[in-house]
């Protein structure tokens, strides 16, 4: 662990700089352990005793249990009686790569299922409408869903579509596939190019009780306005992720 | 607003139902007016008079001040006495388009500066040293930097370089420059990828006085790892970025 060079100190006392030290070794410790967790780094989910850790990662037993606390508190490993930490909750890799829907980026993970809240046309408010490049207050397709991984719920979706897309939607299995594959199929084109917007927040009391999770608990929120392969723009989608349930994976290039 | 068709009642009370139909609105709402906060829609910053908001969209004054109460909440206006809603905390576009570092990325919005936490050397802890393919327990370069925009934090970053080029990075103005930059220079070869994986998590309580924002408020954490041209690990980067200051913005494209 780093030998502490800090240029700063707000705190004069050693109790507090001891604590400060610990609380950077603890979230650095956190933050590499995280990433074993995600990527099924412990064989059986059983995280190495405290004792074990300290050692490997040349830290106190203080330091570990406040990793593990910072770990359970994302809600990524808990504590079990008899066993020890435990990975608690997986967090499913959502692909930045590619442009793909959740049933489809998932697959390997299990079923997505959507339980669809609202469904209907509704007159397209301004931002929407300019988005989607129609006339204002003209009709779109709204659709609500609650999206689920084999019984778990994942995100919250609001989805604006233009009517004449929206219409042959109305009658689709919209509970079992996702909309990108309806859309692709109802017009007879693929999907070109997605432009997306990722934010952190943290999520209000009424997202938080359909998504099942404590009221202020980090939201992965995804804005995307999906646009057919001629061009035209024909999804527009806000989507809260449940912060501990998802991870957005790609690769950068340097190059342009 | 979208004719209601919900296929779930937990709560069977009309008066119940009615305050779900407006929170439903008012997220909504809030997710539309969200974007034009954040692509400067609002001309001098300040949001139109609630009932104009409320005609706008055809929706109750109610539900607009739910929408607002939800942006206030996430820091993005605030109530200013005599003038009305205005836009407060403006979110920084990162792009997710090229691997850019922080200074290059917000080069049109300001002066990206660093105060160095912590920088020296540190045996690589494993998942570290296996990552950055060297020998488990070797000198690792350790840099902590907290980052900051016009003077306002926005991330707090943990790097690890291998120590060969670390070492030359100590003689670096790690202050103004972005690692990135002075990598290039220093291997006098490009960068060539980076996997990242973005997740949104709850700031814990040292990160937040870090970071100066509330304990549990959403962070953007970004973990990447960021290769040279010819495929070597150099940099292993975790980041948490304040989720109310910054937003990763970028193209996705159908064919994969």
């Amino acid at each position: 662990m780093p030998a502490e060079r800090t240029r700063e100190h707000t705190v004069p006392v050693a109790a507090a700089r001891r604590r400060r030290l610990r609380a950077d070794h603890a979230r650095l410790l956190a933050d590499l352990l995280r990433h074993q967790v995600r990527t099924g780094g412990f064989p059986g989910g059983v995280l190495p005793l405290e004792d074990a850790i300290g050692s490997d990662y040349r830290v106190s037993r203080n330091t570990v249990r406040q990793a593990l606390d910072l770990l359970r508190a994302e809600g990524l490993v808990e504590r079990q009686p008899g066993v020890g930490t435990v990975v608690a909750g997986e967090r499913y890799p959502h692909r930045l790569d590619r442009l793909q829907g959740l049933a489809e980026t998932l697959r390997e993970h299990g079923r997505v299922t959507n339980e669809v809240r609202t469904v209907g046309p509704v007159p397209a408010p301004g931002p929407v409408a300019r988005r989607l490049r129609i006339a204002e207050h003209t009709d779109v397709l709204y659709i609500e869903r609650r999206r689920l991984l084999n019984g778990l719920p994942l995100s919250l979706d609001l989805t604006y579509v233009p009517m004449d897309i929206g219409t042959g939607l109305l009658g689709c299995d919209l509970e079992n596939t996702d909309v990108f594959r309806l859309l692709e199929t109802l017009t007879g084109q693929p999907l070109g190019t997605a432009e997306i917007t990722l934010e952190a927040v943290n999520a209000d009391a009424h997202s938080a009780a359909v998504l099942e999770t404590p009221h202020g608990s980090a939201v992965l929120m995804l804005e995307r306005l999906t646009h057919l392969r001629d061009g035209r723009p024909v999804d527009l989608e806000f989507i809260r992720f449940r912060g501990d349930r998802i991870s957005m994976s790609g690769l950068l290039h340097r190059a342009g």
